[in-house]
């Protein structure tokens, strides 16, 4: 059990939304593919090096950098803020803290002014800024208008051991909790977390890490992301779909998780609910419940809860990935030692083994 | 032209949404037909006197109170605000700008605590409140869930004559704008302003005021406005159709308004954007634009136009209407003396007049 | 009043469905931009006189011809036959009924082989044949689905005077009344008969004829159409939307009329019922009742009850058309000498009106 | 091998679809609150010892009977034959087969005029009925449209242990293959079949039998087959969700399959394609195909391939299961010996194992 985060005692930056994720992709043109030509991303510039891609109802330069280099893995994500001083206020934050920051006035990426980026306590690569390049808003351009549009980016998604480590040090940032999944010994395998007015902005899904779960773009209805499902059939990449689509428990979003070529994990999301009431109710789910991950009771594979993306140093260089030492969501929920239950009666014995059925 | 609504010393309230509205009805039971027979809201609590109903997705008391009255009206626009002394702060705020407030401790209405409501300097009934009945959220019983179900509020709209000086009312109390109709006069027809994360919590229609123009509720998809219209088809009431459905310009929403049986106006919407970044970008449409009001250019209905409800003082009586002074939308856009285009060309005369050609 | 169509001896072909229409078009540039690049069309193929497409989920060589010509007109309405033999019965039909024929072993067309045209007794240019080049049936190229995406014909709509005397030459030729509308008085103002198990292959619709009041393409579900609305008014082509969206009472159907660049008239059509059993129940509406044409009882254009395409002889020139005698739709149920009911009361008055209350 | 079965000399009788299922229910309310309360099927009456069933679109009596009796099984698959007449020719034509017939003037079930019921050569419970009351259709009765509507009785699906044999059998009886899957040794695994206009009536599925694997009820679109997951979820009774929500790769439905009180599968289904021509093309699929099930690649689970309900004979008797002695689809396909391909590459060997990489 690693040390808890403190507190400091300046205050957090004030973070309106996940903003965009870079990530290192080892061939620019087969992932240009993927993000373009499959998933219809629009691309806002692009060179050699690196391709800026954005959702269609976004109006600043970017929500996704692919960037070429040696090691599949993510390079930041990235935050904005509510105004410029909320950089030095986050600069400020993590220097407290201890962590290793660097301030460019001109950005780490085109199209972003002034950013600080840190390595946090967590290991993650975070990048904060207000300074950003508007673009045009694509939202009612109807003749771009693919069958599967991705519409905003909605969600990050963080694999780290210590879940209940993290959530503090991320309340202690000014996110809420939305929902999380729970043990009755109090064990916390995942927590949602907000500043927008969504279910979340990240995540942190117990396990190794720091890696990268998943980055999620939302749609406007179910049926954009059947059709995505449906065009990578066409494409004779539906082994490139990992899971679903479903309905979440967590979130009550209708849900998808796909591939890219080096394994970073999409999720295509509708549909969650507001949070922004200062006593949104905060929802526990039991691990053992077999709706919370998919409401319909279908089975999670196991790669889901295994395979992650590593993330880099501000070096760029991989972080070293610490092994989570409490109990594994999948562990105690499948197999042999686990179980999964899709009611319990009265006497808290629990009924309905969907998976136990299954496998 | 009135005089302009000074700014308060004291700070503005911190207001979170817009929260429920209060409407007097004429016939309880008639009006429970349409408001939960027809819509399918979902009656948190109800007496011989008002029934109070909520959205799918809501988890505080109500949405809408239906109160029976001789006179079809609005008694509140409620707002949430962040904090119970922010109900303090939104008393002290229209104390110095020297209006009517009337504060109960123990809410006017069931399920709310402490609040205050005042005549606002544009005429309407305001409420804020906190304090507040939380209620079982229904998000994911869609054991419950009708095809056309509501699942939040979206906002509110209301008339009045002088679009500008409410406006500025507005953003002194923290409303910010996302999107306008004006002319190349500089003359404003309407204003869209949001607290939460939306397009708007309210919005303002020039015209004859204080009334209220509409009260709207949020559906997931598109498609379940269909069938609200199917069912009103169904139900031989699709005279109760005012308008659409459509898709919105403004706000790019996919909307329909039907007519509750005291003919209080109400919208059924879904789809408009985030707009939670402080530099979100504000959209201001021409007037003649044909696809402001609806993006595929198909006829406004002269009633949607003129007709709107009264609104009340708060000891139940009518408040006094007064005439719009500036130009009128309708009479700018449509008929002899107004135009409406489709598109613009070079030399900035307009083109493709749909309405032209239909009536 | 015209004389009736005898019945002939000999057995009318056995008609499988509409397969395909062509029309011939002013500018083939024009109405390539507008059939493909706006609707998603496919091409089969094209050359400087014609352009063959076909809906993605046809695997005959065409559903469409656009055809240059001086006036934009209808050349052909074009059904398979069951069989090769049958387009001998079609040829010996039509004979006998004293029509103009035209036989062609190797086609009026590209990719279909021996056919027969007629002028049939109404003045609309009727092809009948079997033979014709399958091709790749695009049904699961998801890869190519728009997200407005015409995925079958649906049926053909011609506007003829004498719709009971149309309407028995259809049915000697095999056609089967789904649903039509009378008023008290019998006169009958459109009649909707099918081959395929749909509830037309075309229609009758009563006004001054031979025209062709449309031609329509099914959607896969309800938001297809919507996106064309959408996709129009980006285009800033909104103009050209005509009538819709909407639900039809006749067929139930999710509707849209669009027109081409040269007036042609395209019907998008979602969604109506089987009606393969041999006593399919018929339906007959109140010409009166408001909801027969739109279930939410919206108002129909007055253009869409008065125009239409010419349609052409076998020899290139437009047909004459001849005037409707009996009473027109629009007058009886629209303005001073018309009336439309929502409902009607037990003593027969209709009540609920809700185009007087609009115009 | 079983002997195959011979083409009687008199004509087939002419069917038009598949109308009804009448299954023997263990517990008549438990039934009825799946298929009522929780599928919302329409009761067209009901008494202590049935309940008769029908979709929103039906407008004849019934789609499925639930009857109560002491072991869950299926009593009968009945078709609509064109015309009266045609219930002799049936009778006719199974007493050329030698099966056992049973006659009945005034039907079997209530609602059904004469009919006859014969043990058919592959030992199911065939029905053949033109006679039947009339009910009022619910195509327009919105108000009675839940979320997850079912409007149409779409197909059956039987388990035979010989495809070729049986699909033989049903050519013979009129039945036109649209679909099936193969082998490169020429092994028939299942077979598509129809009479109207869609991709089946009924289906052949090799395995043990005679067994019954699922009646098909078909939704208008696919949020609605959403819905009813969703609703399950709510109901936690989401173990009763087998398999899916998916795309199929034969067929091209969006599908569903869920398990009633008793066992018995019911799919729901939306969107095939339209089959009418007389050279529809048919679609062979190789059994290692990972899409042909699912085109999305996900996994089929293991009951799906072996359970199935018991058919009774005339005297509601249980038939004996016969073994399938060819190779098993899920055999050949998942596990150790059985292999599955995303895509071939060109000297042939299958690439993209997605089902390997899971289990």
């Amino acid at each position: 059990m690693s040390h808890s985060i403190p507190t400091p005692s300046v205050p957090a930056p004030d973070i309106v939304r996940c903003a965009y994720m870079e990530i290192v992709v080892t061939d620019l043109a087969r992932s240009r593919a993927f993000y373009v030509d499959v998933l219809g991303l629009h691309v806002t510039e692009e060179d050699d090096e690196a391709i800026y891609l954005r959702s269609l109802e976004e109006f600043i330069h970017h929500n996704l950098v692919l960037r070429k280099g040696p090691v599949a893995a993510v390079a930041a994500f990235a935050y904005r803020v509510r105004s410029p001083e909320e950089v030095d206020a986050a600069e400020a934050y993590y220097r407290e803290l201890g962590c290793r920051t660097e301030r460019r006035s001109t950005g780490f990426t085109k199209g972003i002014g002034d950013s600080v980026r840190v390595e946090d306590p967590l290991g993650f690569p975070y990048e904060f800024f207000y300074d950003v390049e508007h673009v045009e808003r694509l939202t009612q351009r109807y003749d771009l208008y693919s069958a599967g549009e991705l519409v905003r980016l909605d969600h990050f998604n963080q694999v780290t051991p210590d879940v209940p480590r993290g959530r503090a040090y991320l309340e202690d940032l000014g996110f809420r909790v939305s929902e999380d999944i729970q043990d009755s010994d109090g064990v916390t395998y995942a927590v949602w977390m907000h500043r927008k007015q969504t279910v979340h902005d990240t995540a942190l899904t117990g396990g190794d890490g720091p890696r990268m779960h998943h980055v999620a773009f939302a749609t406007h209805e179910k049926h954009n992301i059947i059709q995505i499902c449906d065009k990578m059939g066409a494409l004779r990449i539906s082994d490139r779909i990992e899971r679903g689509p479903g309905r979440h428990g967590v979130s009550n979003a209708f849900y998808l998780y796909i591939l890219d070529p080096d394994d970073h994990r999409i999720e295509i999301y509708t549909q969650d609910y507001y949070t922004g009431d200062p006593d949104n109710p905060t929802i526990t789910w039991d691990v053992h419940d077999n709706q919370r991950r998919d409401w319909w009771g279908n089975a999670v594979v196991p790669s889901w809860y295994t395979e992650a993306s590593l993330v880099l140093d501000l070096d760029g260089n991989p972080q070293a990935v610490t092994e989570r030492d409490e109990r594994s969501e999948m562990a105690v929920t499948v197999g042999a030692d686990g179980f999964s239950y899709t009611r319990s009666d009265d006497d808290g014995s629990p009924e309905g083994f969907k998976l136990g059925s299954q496998l």
